[in-house]
């Protein structure tokens, strides 16, 4: 299995995604072409062993950075590393596309270069979230502000294949963000997807309220993009906040230092319980073909996770799965 | 000053709100009339040193419960206590009505027998958010699912005189929840919205994202109702599921245990930055009368509370500011 990496994605690239990706060569066997400047990228690699493994590098002039206005970048940066690694997978050069850079940039890049799978009305970014009963796999969280009924039943659907086949979650329970638990709660949009949810043969458990998200209510929870990025950069910001509270109070005497000192092993347990990169990345669903995306801060353990991610995904025949679920969902909609 | 305080509200009513309201007489020098089942308040009551308060008690034969839909419950339950309550503030005979019940109760029923300040569109339900700043003060948090921009620029106008007023914070800083920082982004009613805030006169700061709401980037944060109860509500499952996370770090092992002990002084700290109890009740925005609201886990800290933020509103003509400034604003929009 050959998969595309963007060497130009991290904040600190080309370090940790070459790190990452080398790692995840050894460890997963997959066969790695780095996308990247060659006298950026070379260099980072020769700091490596990559004896028995297969890795190469294909050049590009180009990086689509953070800050960039992602549809414009995509279509003026043809050259950049996003562009020409989804060009080699829409070719079938590789089977699949990981970058962790801008992620507004890498859906506009799929939009242009990939397409979307045949039926499949929008594409939906997408988040894991820890939770009491493990993972939730959040979407859209932010691909699209404004949606219509018909985008979340997909996401929905998307999503439940991606949870089956690559988080490995038999039978996974599909529910939607409202601001109530009882059928009838929601906005226009949410009263309006409930009964196609409903009908739709998923698992689904119905509204899943703020609280319920974090309580592990769900395996997939769908929402519009505006709520789902919101709500993905409220829980950072709200941890972060709680974890700086604790730090702050800890600190304020020598006694309850000691104590944090004695407690650090259960700090630890719970950092690493609730860190972004045990997940690895996340995938760009709807789009045709495998691009697995990541957090602009991931370091080389979050790249190599997303690289499995990507390895999954493709031995899974996912992308082959939703085309097959999304004709069968439009075939059965359009026969009522 | 007198105060309705509804006795039938909390989750464990009558205990807290009477303890509550009667601490609140003391302390707040105001004069309380009770609302509620005389066969229930009173044996309350008599469990309390009344001497030299001012405390009476009306009786109301039925209660608006939890569970009850909130519009139907308003019109059929006649002589419950917020409808006997919010009946008494309508004619004048009390300044302000203090209820932890139902939330939607309270609405429904302030809508019902209060009505609406003159040219308020919607009223808004409300909350108070610690921040790495103070607090935010959030709205709509739920009584309008699907808005236009007017609502939201009249939740601005209205939570900045509460803020102003009530919170004490001199030219509070108003924001817009949105899934980008930058002017543009955001969903349509955002996008529309953003606009009138920039013109408003208000000391508007722009879009907040999820991460800047606990950040502490603004005073005032408005939201539809629908993303205000869903962060609302993620934010305490957040918080919950990071605090049992740590609880059960702690527990795992003797010396964890050990240093969870010495560092409680920390977690007790914290736990009041975080505490709702503090802040007392939030108002019911947009309707013609001061109406103070809570938790329906409201303890009689929390109750008092609430009776401190309902004498601060009255006392600072927060009902008339209110009045006074969406007149101005309506004025303004016509005269363009």
């Amino acid at each position: 299995m050959k998969i595309a990496v963007d060497a130009m994605g991290s904040d600190s690239h080309p370090q940790p995604d070459v790190e990452g990706a080398v790692w995840a060569a050894r460890e997963h066997d997959v066969k790695i072409i780095f996308v990247g400047k060659q006298n950026i990228v070379e260099p980072e690699l020769a700091k490596h062993d990559l004896s028995g493994l297969d890795i190469s590098l294909v050049h590009a002039s180009e990086v689509i950075e953070m800050k960039e206005h992602p549809a414009a970048a995509a279509k003026s940066k043809k050259d950049s590393s996003m562009v020409v690694g989804m060009r080699m997978l829409k070719k079938g050069d590789v089977d699949a596309f990981v970058s962790v850079g801008n992620s507004g940039g890498v859906l506009a890049v799929a939009l242009l270069y990939l397409g979307r799978i045949k039926g499949v009305k929008r594409p939906a970014l997408s988040a894991v979230f820890p939770t009491r009963k493990g993972n939730c796999f959040l979407l859209d969280v932010g691909a699209n502000t404004d949606c219509k009924p018909m985008y979340l039943l997909q996401f929905a659907i998307m999503g439940s294949v991606y949870a089956e086949r690559v988080l490995g979650i038999t039978n996974p329970r599909v529910a939607i963000v409202s601001n109530g638990e009882e059928e009838g709660k929601g906005n226009t949009l949410v009263q309006e997807t409930y009964p196609l949810l409903k009908a739709s043969g998923l698992n689904f458990v119905g509204n899943a309220e703020g609280k319920d998200i974090a309580a592990g209510f769900a395996d997939v929870i769908v929402t519009d993009g505006f709520t789902g990025n919101v709500v993905v950069k409220f829980a950072e910001g709200v941890a972060g906040f709680i974890f700086d509270l604790i730090k702050e109070g800890i600190l304020s005497s020598p006694v309850t230092k000691l104590g944090g000192l004695l407690a650090q092993p259960a700090f630890m347990q719970i950092k690493k319980r609730l860190d972004y990169r045990e997940y690895g990345g996340v995938p760009l669903l709807g789009v045709d073909g495998t691009v697995i995306m990541g957090h602009g801060r991931s370091d080389s353990l979050a790249i190599k996770n997303a690289i499995r991610a990507a390895k999954q995904a493709v031995e899974k025949g996912t992308i082959d799965a939703i085309r097959d679920v999304i004709a069968q969902s439009l075939a059965a909609s359009s026969a009522v």
